[in-house]
């Protein structure tokens, strides 16, 4: 051990450390500075940046042994604190540029020392010096962050008083439909919001720290596991495995199609039998400290039987390839589309056919923030699980049954999370935590490393798709047929659902009058399928916006204006037989056409030979919902000082908090209430009403209705007679409710059908994709050099918030395109390895148009957002590498080996 | 365990706590806000002071339960930072109302919610208000506290700036002699100094947590020790006994004087034959966490045969006792007084003799802190022990062979300590720290709590003293005869020592021709003898000065007159037969004595039969410094930035810090260094070396003039030619060395003989106290209405640590006289109980006046200051007491029930 002495943001610090210790892990669990967060543990993110000697530094890189003695050394907290924020932190609040906030007090740090060491940078200075010290944010696309950057500098250099950066509210007190700043920002720009690993060292002392014992290969039956040296270890309380599970030892997917082979109870909360995919849990270790834990799990003897592992769709689905799960074929759920007349004919008549065939990656999330929760029983006895589930009523019956616990036995809650794109869509260790707490009665904590998240956590399902289209002589389409596989994992959860998703998505956006297709769910042992953003649509529209680009060019048109002339009018129906509720494609693509013009025009004169540069474009559509009958509670109350609103509306840092505030503020706004009178009592099953899972751009509408509607009923409960409101004495005194409970439900929806037919959503995003790239013929390696999008998200609830959805989501779509996959378990499993988007990898360029039509379902006006950016902005990419190279990239990622790949076949014709 | 969200400081918090768990343990220990200090947890000392909903409240009473959701916590990081620092807090340092610092965040919350509530109180109602909430001093005597407050409400209410506020340097640079604040005192006043408790909670995750296993008895055989059930208690990694300690298992008293009868190897370190005081630890268990620590420890079964306990000096003394430590007698030392013709004949033909008897009580020294401490191998392996120790290297070759390790492979450092007043000159638990590390081998840390810190560490040793005195017809004493006992309990270290004090200290101040006398230690069973500041002479001037006015009474003269006409002057000498170096005893008195007789005519004017008013009036005085040849040491070194000085001038809160840098900027000031350029690395025997231990007044003198030399050196080698000075970097180029070993001893001094005859200090501190007491006759309470102290304590380093001593030292003083003990194991054994004074109990009419009599052997003509203030005001109170009443009280404290039985005895008469 090392006594070392420095001063930490201006306080003389003694600690006593091991020299082997991380900065980091000194100034997080020694001095208790949680401020700076960790997370990749491996320099990649930036999120543990801190000045140290005046040098900015990632404190998970730096030895304690290596640390002065007297060093001086500046965290977060020493920059501003909430009642005194520092310009940067005003900025970063005032311009969006912290949404989940995992990253940002890294980003203030490293902003801090950018502007103290050049107070006057140019914009690309920035995105050099972000780049430069592996500042990486996963929400916002960088540009919020430079845009903030660029005004702290401005205040800091004198050039604009604090004041003028700061929000104002405006006049007449409405916040909707403005930037009002999320109620978390000051929190999180200040580094004082607590994250799952910052409440898990404020855990009381009795807390047991958990360690997983995990398999390192993805098939096998197991023959032993034996614990009996493990348990001797120092601080080892106990070891769990599946006999220590009360329940059935299983977490359901509860929403089982009844065409599916398989029953949903196929996933594990401990393996007993088989290990199913890599990183499977087979034991937990619960210890009292989480280097106890961990060392104590390398001593559980885990004798397994190896079976042949299917790493992909294809393999799996093949006749001679063994059940995974015994019982149920690998290929266990089938979705058909049949729309309108059959398309055999079609396609042997058309004029113009093409057909091509594509695969979609297993994306990573990449969140900054790995995955981490405890448990523990509170004072009504409930098993209480804190966690980044965004589903958490969802999970809350996923788990039960497995555990043994009755449902009203069982509490969930979200902490603030450091973002999950849709990976907490599924239960991660929910089921895990609570049988570690139930089998030790004691408070327990678990936190994976980075490797473990990215390992043992669900990712986006490739698809494999082979699809056909058919066009008149005009361009406009006639049919489309389609044959997709879906690797799901070994794990069924949604996975029907999300084979539903193909036969809503390929092809949206046209009018498409017959369409004949199919998707199969296949089991597999790679990681297993779990929700992300734009869920499905992604490996939809790869199918049919290359596709139609190729069509156009077998027909000599332009693939702006083939997609113009097919696109969604009065008439039109989608591939699910719906008419759509606003037909905003035409407009859109009208504004886009003369940036598309200039933006060709700008590729023609800048391409050489070296570097090659093209536009692509694409439409992408989402519904925001559940399939089919959706709806969501939300309670409102009056209290003495303003108005509650609990609600379990989850946030994986898109702004939950400003979604649940900007709708109540504007259904309460003519009691006069200030937004700061709004109290949010959130993402708690013991406080709030069940909202549904946050996901598939569902909240603003189905949550946002139901805080209407709650809101609604508190205003008329307060209406006088004369018109004016009682106050919350009056109604106590009046002996009249003060607490409401919201509800809405989206009853004008139908489920799809057998044949993939319904009216499953009530509304639609609707958007359209201009990519610009540049092509390096001798690397291969492609960059986007601007982008563009369309947006009609309905009307807008906050600006901030839609404009860090739509940056956010198109640079998850950038990733998409050319760097971000999970196929090799080892080497994608770190944020470097996986390919994560650092802000020199998205554009400043980068432009978003809103068409804010109103949605007679949506409140206010609203539709979702979150899912739309990223529909298919990675197409608009593709697209646009073939029209800089002529190379089409149909396997995704479009690395520069492939592209360099696609150049060199070129070469010989 | 509850889930509850808060503001704390204006940051929402949510954390999961245990309903029954204090708001204290939450905010310390969850969320890691160590600026809140516990110590008693019993609401006794307010340390833990926070505000709560608006309220000050004790946050160690306030069950998490009773803490509402929603709740706003405001802790002193709340109030303000080092960088922006409330008035509050600045007055605080500027007024030097922090000496220790360990009150001092709860102090300044108390005063934040007094001065928020009542902006313009006056002085009694802040003392009323520090009062009514519990917030105790030990160090202050509160009246700097009381400054402090009322100046920063001039600020608060905007009638004096902040900037006037402040320390300002002198246009000179020159800070001796000044009121600089000391370096310690912006951490103290803002919540970031971090004491032992706070290391603790910030030790790495691998820190076993220790529990001492007890003894409930207080003489006992052991005969066996049983640790099975305790080493299988979760948690458990070791329980520690005598068998595990590898070396003598002794910790030595060193300095033992040759006709001490036992040999220094008494004390045990984890007992293993003999229990020999109540607390004494006989096992360790070692454990992941405290609370499974202390559940383990009521596991251990020992199995005693109980010995008679005595408790007292006389009944360890009598015949029939058994030996404490067999072998040993318990009567061990004895030192006798011959000085002058032999008294016999004097006192047979005498004008006037008097005798009496007296007991001073077992003062405890009830630091706010309990104690704690931990240890660890450093990067070198040496064991290193981080304990309150105000005598590291003395501490270090006490332990070492006990531990059975080599002094060159153990390291004791002083963490920032919340008051010790000598308790610390013992070793208490280091011994304990190191067995623990050496056989656990990971870093441990161990806390008493207050009763264990009350009931297992040492005590102010209690004397039983006879004494006579002589005086001819004009009250000119002749002669003195003197024989006590010291009840020094089972442990020897410094008994000796302190036995010489009596004789060093009885009838001291008056030149006294003819001594004969003796002092006796004792072994008993009660609570070891330890330091305590003025150590061994509130006893001697308990009975001399007692007697002086029983004299004065006989003969008809006035006390104060007595004692003029008896004090020093040229030709006087000490009771050791020396030399005084200065007489400032007469000027004092002169100073004085219109200051008495206005006081006594103010006490004859208020009197009233239910209020008697009385003055008292005593001499004080103390050496500077080890008896005989002492000395110190201490580096400086020149750096880049301006000098380090090395040295282990411990603390403490007495300001050694404050020493060092006034003495080191004194000697420097010729370089034109700036204050904050003199760096200080001290109290860590692995970087400074030995300036001996804090004790005695010594460090002024001895350290100082080590540091001193040092600084002389160095300037002496940067002096160029012409005068001027050279650079570091000259320094380094030309080949000069840097660093120099400063070094001083008092080598004109010698050790008392055994006819305690010798000049054992170089320096001498006199003082001479005025007390004003009411004495309530209903209740027999004696309230202290005024103090003046005359002091003598050379020239002064800094004005505000020498007030701090002053008033600290009185404070004490009065609890000494009125109410402090530690008789009674269990009653005795928490603050409120042992009798610690609040605000209300101290005068705020307290004068100090100095008398800056240049010392010879000084640096820059200081003297010490610590132990003056509290040789005798204890003795002028009891004097105010007779005078008031005509109850001479005998036995301290005076308790009301004694003054009242007092008053119930003279009635008769």
């Amino acid at each position: 051990m090392l006594k070392k002495s420095f001063v930490v943001n201006g306080v003389n610090q003694t600690v006593i450390v091991d020299p082997e210790a991380s900065l980091a892990d000194v100034i997080r669990k020694q001095l208790h500075l949680t401020g700076t967060k960790v997370s990749c543990n491996d320099g990649h993110c930036g999120a543990c940046s801190v000045v140290l000697d005046g040098k900015l530094m990632l404190a998970c890189l730096v030895k304690m042994s290596k640390v002065k003695d007297g060093a001086s050394i500046l965290t977060v907290e020493g920059i501003g604190t909430p009642e005194k924020m520092h310009p940067i932190q005003v900025a970063f609040a005032v311009y969006g540029a912290a949404q989940c906030g995992f990253c940002t007090p890294g980003m203030v740090v490293s902003a801090y020392a950018l502007l103290t060491s050049n107070p006057n940078p140019s914009r690309e200075e920035v995105r050099a010096w972000l780049t430069k010290h592996h500042n990486a944010c996963r929400c916002t696309g960088y540009k919020p962050i430079v845009d903030g950057i660029m005004e702290a500098a401005k205040v800091m250099r004198g050039e604009m008083k604090l004041e003028d950066l700061q929000y104002k509210l405006p006049a007449d007190g409405k916040i909707w439909g403005g930037k009002y700043p999320r109620p978390t920002a000051t929190a999180k720009v200040t580094g004082t919001l607590d994250y799952g690993q910052d409440l898990g060292l404020k855990m009381p002392a009795n807390t047991l720290q958990l360690a997983l014992v995990q398999a390192k290969v993805s098939h096998a039956n197991i023959l032993s596991i034996d614990t009996s040296e493990a348990e001797k270890m120092p601080g080892v309380f106990k070891v769990v495995t599946h006999k220590d599970v009360k329940g059935k030892n299983r977490i359901t997917g509860l929403i089982t199609f009844p065409s599916n082979k398989g029953d949903g109870w196929d996933r594990p909360i401990l393996c007993d039998t088989k290990v199913f995919q890599y990183g499977d849990a087979i034991a937990i270790v619960c210890a009292e400290t989480s280097e106890q834990a961990r060392a104590a799990a390398d001593k559980v003897k885990v004798e397994l039987e190896e079976l042949p592992a299917y790493m992909s769709a294809p393999a799996a689905a093949a006749d001679d390839a063994i059940e995974i799960h015994p019982g149920t074929p690998n290929v266990y759920f089938e979705q058909k589309v049949v729309k309108g007349p059959d398309t055999k004919p079609i396609m042997e008549s058309a004029p113009y056919v093409v057909s091509d065939s594509f695969y979609l990656q297993r994306q990573p999330h990449l969140t900054i923030e790995s995955d981490m929760g405890f448990a523990y029983y509170d004072e009504q006895g409930r098993l209480t699980i804190h966690s980044k589930s965004i589903g958490l009523y969802l999970h809350l019956y996923m788990i039960a049954p497995g555990l043994g616990v009755e449902p009203d036995k069982l509490r969930l809650v979200q902490n603030p999370s450091g973002g999950t794109f849709g990976y907490k869509f599924s239960p991660t260790m929910e089921a895990l935590l609570g049988a570690a707490c139930i089998a030790t009665q004691r408070p327990v904590y678990l936190e994976y490393d980075y490797q473990q998240y990215m390992q043992y956590t669900g990712k986006r399902s490739p698809f494999w798709l082979d699809i056909k289209m058919a066009a008149d002589k005009d361009g406009k389409l006639l049919a489309m047929e389609h044959d997709y596989l879906v690797d799901h994992g070994p794990y069924s959860e949604f996975g029907d659902l999300l084979t539903l998703r193909g036969a809503q998505y390929i092809g949206a956006g046209y009018n498409i009058p017959s369409i004949r297709g199919r998707g199969r769910t296949v089991a597999t042992n790679h990681a297993w399928g779990s929700a992300f953003r734009a869920y499905g649509s992604p490996q939809s529209f790869l199918a049919s916006e290359s596709l139609m680009d190729e069509l156009a060019e077998k027909i000599g048109m332009d693939p702006l204006e083939i997609r113009y002339i097919n696109a969604y009018r009065p008439g039109s129906t989608t591939p699910t037989g719906q008419d759509p509720e606003v037909y905003s494609l035409p407009e859109m693509l009208e504004k886009l056409r003369p940036l598309y013009k200039e933006a060709k025009e700008k590729a023609k004169r800048e391409s050489t030979p070296e570097n090659k540069k093209g536009v692509g474009v694409t439409i992408g559509i989402y519904g925001c919902g559940l399939d089919g009958v959706d709806g969501s509670e939300a309670d409102v109350e009056l209290t003495a000082n303003g108005v509650t609103v609990y609600n379990t509306w989850q946030d994986h840092g898109q702004g939950a908090d400003m979604g649940t505030l900007g709708t109540a503020h504007e259904a309460l706004r003519v009691l006069g209430i200030k937004p700061d009178q709004i109290k949010l009592d959130m993402n708690d099953t013991g406080t709030a009403p069940n909202s549904g899972p946050s996901g598939g751009s569902r909240s603003q509408v189905m949550t946002g209705n139901a805080i209407k509607n709650g809101c609604e009923q508190l205003v008329a409960a307060m209406t006088k007679k004369d018109g004016t409101f009682r106050t919350y004495d009056e109604m106590v005194k009046e002996g009249i409710p003060t607490k409401y409970h919201g509800k809405w439900t989206a009853s004008m929806n139908s489920n799809c059908d057998e044949n993939g037919q319904g009216k499953p959503f009530a509304i639609y995003m609707y958007g359209a994709f201009l990519a610009e790239v540049s092509v390096n013929t001798k690397t291969g390696k492609t960059t986007v050099e601007g982008f563009t999008a369309m947006a009609d998200i309905g009307k807008i609830n906050n600006k901030l918030v839609v404009d860090g959805q739509m940056y956010g989501g198109i640079a998850q779509g950038i990733g998409l395109a050319l760097s971000e996959d999970f196929e090799d378990i080892q080497k994608h499993s770190t944020m470097l390895g996986a390919g994560i988007p650092y802000a020199k990898d998205i554009p400043d360029k980068f432009d978003i148009y809103y068409f804010e039509n109103a949605r007679e379902n949506g409140p206010f006006g609203a539709a979702g957002v979150g899912e739309l950016p990223l529909t298919s902005p990675h197409v608009a990419i593709v697209n646009a590498i073939y029209n800089a190279t002529g190379v089409r990239i149909r396997h995704l990622p479009a690395y520069p080996e492939k592209v360099l790949a696609g150049l060199k076949e070129m070469k010989p014709a």
